[in-house]
């Protein structure tokens, strides 16, 4: 498995905390040696850096978790390679454009047969099922939105083509498009969202410490996504199997369920429980 | 006017001495204060690093200056807005994926009237003509091919993009789809090739000397494209305008000239003397 981040802010907002704690389980106390990459985004577009060194050793790694880059959407992956070599083509978050938009995908999980969907105009440049999946995702919104729609409809549809991916295998993603963080729970995803008043946070994995209260105004609302919880002495939330969370500025705008199958039918759309 | 630097080499070259000449005009001796970007090609896939602060000052700019990062095909850009406020998303190299590759493109010049020309399938994230311009060249490259063209089809279609391009003005571009490294001079370009038996250079902009003789090994090859010569002590070759020099495992595999308006037609894809 790899590991996944996100971070969804109402204000730029410095992610090393949460990023050192994930770089450490990159060949550091995890399995994850065989790649790494963040996407910060600023507007539409986003700078992203990628590294098929382990990230406990990498210097890019280190240079980012030593530079306050701030961002109110921030996508961080790092790789246990199971499909495709360990070279940078493979290494996510991979991103590609749509509708004047820089789109951002990183994945965990398997999906068996997923290269059999039809591609028509993106094509992955790696070897991943990871990024088929992303492009056969794009191709599917292209051909049905010419430009982009409003956040409701997106977030809908988003729903719709993870659903198909999940009965593939094991899909646990995060996607952006600058506006919206969408994270969707195939098996194992978690979350917690950071508001006034803030408090103490201490990394699971490292003997790092952060008093938010010092680091943050009294507005700001941060959601941390991650595969699992990053620090110890907050309490993170178990995202539902089959979940799509739709963050924007910070908070959980929309949280939807697929159907489950041959269950009863929960409405689509239907708000969750805060995260 | 922008700088651009390119490289084209037959093994992973390190190109951190051009790149500090480069950088040092980033808003330290030269006026481009209006970010830099730079991409490393591994493979079909790119891994780039770009800022909106000036070159000189930037930590991201320290850090690629002090980090070997080896790579057969190089491109960088310091800019200064003309068009488009100084953001990430207009800071160049611009890249899109087309037939599972990646491609980069950086430009200097400004050019009249490049927005009317209809797009189809990519669409700028940021506000330059310059990424309007590489939107048009994949949208054309795309209906023209459906799949990577034999590299001598491509040169000749990449020309006659080029060609068009140069008459809405000032167009001196950097494009590589991994494969070659596309250098097309409207007005002012520059370039040299290293190889046995090398000798030392002196950056002009900086005290910086390196011993290629040292670097190298005796059949490695490079070739070099910028804006204006980099260093003191190297014979650089101002290359024509209205030439494309196509470079491939850094040696000029073609160099292609566009017919000149109303004069006489010299033959399409004619051999230049070595740059």
């Amino acid at each position: 498995m790899c590991e996944l981040l996100g971070m969804s802010a109402n204000v730029p907002t410095d992610i090393r905390f949460s990023f050192a704690g994930l770089a450490r389980r990159g060949g550091g106390v995890g399995p994850h040696r065989d790649g790494w990459g963040v996407a910060f985004y600023e507007g539409r577009a986003a700078r992203a850096f990628h590294d098929p060194e382990p990230a406990a050793s990498s210097d890019i790694a280190r240079f980012v978790s030593a530079h306050p880059i701030k961002s109110r959407t921030v996508i961080a992956h790092i790789r246990q390679a199971n499909r495709g070599p360990v070279a940078l083509a493979n290494t996510h978050p991979f991103s590609r454009e749509l509708w004047g938009r820089v789109w951002t995908f990183a994945h965990n999980g398997q999906l068996r047969g997923v290269k059999s969907l039809p591609l028509d105009f993106y094509a992955p440049v790696g070897a991943t099922d990871s990024e088929y999946a992303f492009c056969w995702m794009l191709d599917q919104l292209r051909a049905r939105f010419p430009s982009l729609p409003a956040a409701r409809d997106l977030d809908r549809e988003i729903l719709q083509l993870s659903a198909r991916l999940a009965r593939m295998g094991v899909f646990n993603m995060l996607l952006s498009d600058s506006r919206t963080l969408y994270a969707f729970c195939g098996k194992r995803l978690s979350c917690l969202t950071r508001r006034a008043p803030f408090g103490q946070a201490s990394l699971i994995d490292d003997d790092r410490k952060v008093n938010f209260a010092e680091e943050t105004g009294p507005n700001d609302c941060v959601t941390v996504v991650a595969t699992g919880p990053l620090t110890s002495d907050e309490t993170w939330t178990a995202i539902k199997p089959g979940a799509l969370l739709a963050l924007r500025d910070g908070k959980i705008a929309a949280s939807l369920f697929i159907e489950p199958p041959g269950g009863e039918k929960p409405a689509r759309g239907k708000r969750s429980p805060p995260c």
